[in-house]
């Protein structure tokens, strides 16, 4: 199933070593301004090659738009885009070809398949979620029109945490630093632990924080379109995410209800806002105005530079060990893509919005 | 958006204080025997009423099938089933007609709806997981056809853990205790801790755990369909879900890949498996054949027996205090739902998974 | 797949010879007053037993109403419906168990399904039309709300045509005679024919025509969900509908481009429309705020009071004659299922139209 | 809603004078080989410039497959595809920016969306089927597999009919004329009508009939999902198409039942068939194994070498000819896009019953 939304919908496509990467945006609202510029920075964002800390390949990765878009504005119809994939080494992996990956998808995809593209990790390398991101960067330029802003950033690597709530941080300062983590200091922490890890050969986790702002009240459709079961399984279908907690998520666990409960009170432009925040803006799945945030848990990637045993398609015994370039820590490169699948969350949630209140309430931007 | 599934499609409906509360499920396969009574012993898991632990709202919660069955078999063809509520008593619920209780969902509803069923929680109730309950046994009878078995059951109940993995567990043994915790000893900490906190008139969270067993190879649609993101997006949108996470989850984010890889290996009926299972089963989204387990994290459910602030439907300043007949930690009941989303997703993708591997593999049961 | 729509979502369950027939509504709108007397007032249209022309079976046919509505108006949640099954004679049709009937669905659905349900037509009975009926219903009181009215009506019935353009017809006469053909004369005749093919014991088919006036522009989504391509899609789900089409239809073929374009004009309020439509009101699959007018094509249906030839499930030659009481002719009581499925199609667009006309066109209604 | 299919899902992209047309196909099973030049033949029966009866445009439309096919067999993963747009002159088309052109989408695109690509057709262009008449054909790749072969032919140009009933018919002969005609006399008739329109500067319809042979038993899914219903909403979705009938189609509604139903019988193989086939292949919804055959209504298209009264976008009347270059009779290139649709329809309801049978009957192939 490659497609994500309800109304909003991305379909994706590419593999790691074939042609192209890319998607068609389906039920983009027409009349939105398209800055190619800003989908290509996103995208930028994504690629490797942008520090020490990351894989050295260097891949280009520019987006060309097929449909959708005339005179710079989008039309309504559906927004193909893609990225050719060019600076592939398709040498690296042919070894690959009969031994299945410890904790790669090589295993699972020969069983479903009885095919696999295995060079590199095919349709399970992290490389294709270029398109995630570039349908993001779409959602993000809807969400500017009504306001939303979308900030995800590092908040742990390895057992380095950033131990500051959202609020007392520099959102804007996301891009300052390699590591994508909002705090300097913290961040500086942070590079250091995943150069020695990279020394090692190894690979080291983390977790990505979000914050939604601007979120109008009402976005969600109970039962099962609760806006954050959504959030949840978009960021479950990233590469490498292990959990996923909104609002005071598994901390939450060991309260109680009073300390918990958010206190609704007038705020001073008369609408109704919470004293507290505990909820993480949205109750009963249903967005009630106050800021949405939320931590996906990443695992350390699998692709070590290190020996492993493994096992080839005969069941026989083998050692294994990649080659090639890749990332110790993939947090800072998924930071773009948390933002992507939370932007096409809340701007798939806010054109549904529009349909499901159509009698009674007053209207949505 | 009332319809959970792609293939195996649980439709719900029902307040709490409505008429009936029930679903119908289409794709149900065709010759499956309809146990009934099994489907009625799940829902009185589910029940209020069943210890000093929970509410003591007795509910009888008779399950009618409408349709979709004949002779004893599914047919095919929807199956529709409802419980009729006969003990709800609105007399407790006349003064909250315009307020908004907090971390509830009463102010989300008015907003996105412009009206709301202010008697109990409405469509926000937990009662009208009857439905998701309902639907699970009958994915529980389509599991039992291919081997598969899941096991949900209480792990934590506030600062009280339980710190034995799961394979040293007896997992036939959850129903054993009201917490429906299979150690005994902890279960009792669990109950005191319970008791305890309902004594205050207060709230306490917890975590669900759950395990598959016995899942076939091969389940799990990649990249929006896969295994581990339907299990987020369906735990999520139970009542009270704050965060999940499978595998390793949050505590792989500071672990080396090197201690997490799970070795392939052959086993010794000459299948593949993996040494260690920090996957949970799942790998590239996909299902490996090993143990799927996952973690559900709970807070502390909204309605205190205390006095709490709040606003009325004009913002003015209100105090109020729940009455009626409430849990002060819905984990024991909650149990069964977990392992009712946790079957209606392991059913839908082993159906899917049917369609999608046509043509190369060998076939599953 | 018993779900039609994607917004306005109507999922439907029942056998003839079940427990009940009905259904769940997801995606209406909240704050719609819901006239339930309407509502039993569109299912006793489609009810047998009302007059010498139809089958003389007595149904009662109460409708329930058992969620998403509160003090009288829809809340947004799932509304859920239901009809009890009261006067069906099982009797009737016990000697079927084991024949499959000449142009009946017993065959396929027992080889589809490996068991049927042998009372009556079962699923395939047009006694399951119930829950579109009643779901249509719901669709008319959203669609009054917005000034769409639909008119089905009998245009044949076997060789007796109404040979008059809708434009000459009182549409508010359909119900005015029990065949539902708004031309007294033309439905004399075609009663006439009625009671002349059921003297005979046979059966006899027809056309069924209907009008959609006030739909506003900008309804239907290119290119897979254009509006006539979805009515299309709804009309051949009714049983023994054989055909379809709309505007010029299957006469247009035999015509000219030069004949058929509809010149658009500007109307006297300042609006934009056609001279003529032989678009039927539909243009690139778009609503363009003419009337929408189309045919569907009923044959006649299968069970006669006459001796058949068949074979039994052992492949055996046998004999088989239709007992109990079953309809000469179907259209009149198919009429209120068209209306019901056109008024389903187009709340269903309506809905959808708000969310992808979001940014830059004036506001539908 | 650009996506076509429930399990096998195509999702189209592209404008008559955009970067590109294409499409991506989801769902499509691994393991089957990709006869890269089938496809591209498929794409030449729909190229303009073939013979003197189509415009004389000349588009090259090759196809370039970008990912989910691997050492030439798909790989179970989406499979993107486009031809790039070379030939389309926009000078052509650059005064109808403030044009409604009539009987074309001109009109209800900019209603519908407040923005049109005015170039050509923009999006409504029939060009834009190049992406149907793709996964059309990777679709009889997947048919081929299991013995189910498609024939679409032209049967009627205006007046000028194919009297012939499709069984007396060489089916493999419908490619040995320019009109798609399997009766060389009477494709001759048709060539010479279709030459004498194209002098007047007008335009002719026509009907499409198709015939679908070796379709297993099974395949269909009641209520909404119905086989016949789903080629109905797939043929409807095509340009200019303004009516489908199937098996007696609107020739039944003037027979008896009696005339029409097919009785059963046993085959020599020992199988269960029916003496006649007036149902089209298709009972209660379900395939029954013999043909299905179906009628396509297709209008003339309102592309006129002719002047032409029309109103501008600010509703002032204006004079229109269409320049450039226009089929006089679209049913030639017609026929590639009824067989495409028809193959999508077949191998998606193929893959859903493997789905919806799991339990009870004997495999499908």
């Amino acid at each position: 199933m490659n497609t994500f939304g309800d109304i909003l919908r991305l379909t994706t496509f590419g593999e790691s070593h074939g042609v192209a990467i890319g998607g068609v945006l389906d039920g983009f609202p027409a009349g939105i301004d398209v800055d190619v510029e800003f989908i290509q920075s996103e995208l930028n964002r994504r690629r490797p090659g942008q520090s020490a800390l990351t894989t050295a390949r260097a891949e280009d990765d520019r987006v060309e738009i097929l449909s959708g878009v005339f005179e710079g504005k989008s039309t309504g119809t559906p927004i193909a885009f893609e990225v050719r994939n060019e600076n592939q080494r398709s040498g690296d992996y042919s070894e690959l070809k009969d031994i299945f990956r410890p904790s790669h998808a090589d295993y699972t995809y020969m069983k479903k398949y009885g095919i696999r593209d295995y060079a590199g990790g095919g349709r399970a390398s992290a490389r294709t979620t270029i398109a995630q991101v570039a349908g993001g960067a779409f959602a993000k330029l809807l969400l500017r029109r009504i306001g939303v802003r979308v900030y995800a950033y590092t908040s742990q690597v390895g057992d380095i945490a950033l131990h500051l709530p959202y609020q007392s941080l520099d959102l804007e300062a996301i891009e300052s630093n390699a590591v994508r983590c909002p705090d300097a200091q913290t961040a500086e922490r942070m590079a250091q632990e995943i150069l020695r890890v990279k020394a090692e050969g190894d690979t080291v986790g983390g977790i990505i924080s979000c914050v939604i702002k601007g979120c109008p009240v009402g976005l969600g459709e109970p039962q099962f379109g609760k806006l954050h079961a959504k959030l949840a399984g978009a960021m479950l279908s990233i590469n490498a995410v292990k959990g996923f907690d909104y609002g005071c998520g598994f901390d939450g666990v060991t309260k109680r209800g009073s300390e918990l409960n958010d206190i609704f009170e007038c705020k001073p432009d008369g609408s109704i806002g919470t004293r507290t925040n505990h909820s993480g803006g949205v109750q009963g799945g249903i967005s009630n105005g106050e800021d949405i945030y939320f931590r996906v848990a990443f695992k350390p990637v699998p692709t070590l530079l290190k020996d492993q045993e493994s096992v080839d398609t005969e069941g026989r015994a083998v050692t294994y060990k990649a080659r090639g370039r890749h990332d110790a820590c993939v947090l800072p490169r998924a930071v773009p893509i948390v933002d992507a699948m939370a932007a096409l969350v809340v701007a798939d949630a806010y054109l549904m919005s529009k349909a499901s209140g159509a009698f009674t309430v007053e209207c949505l931007p």
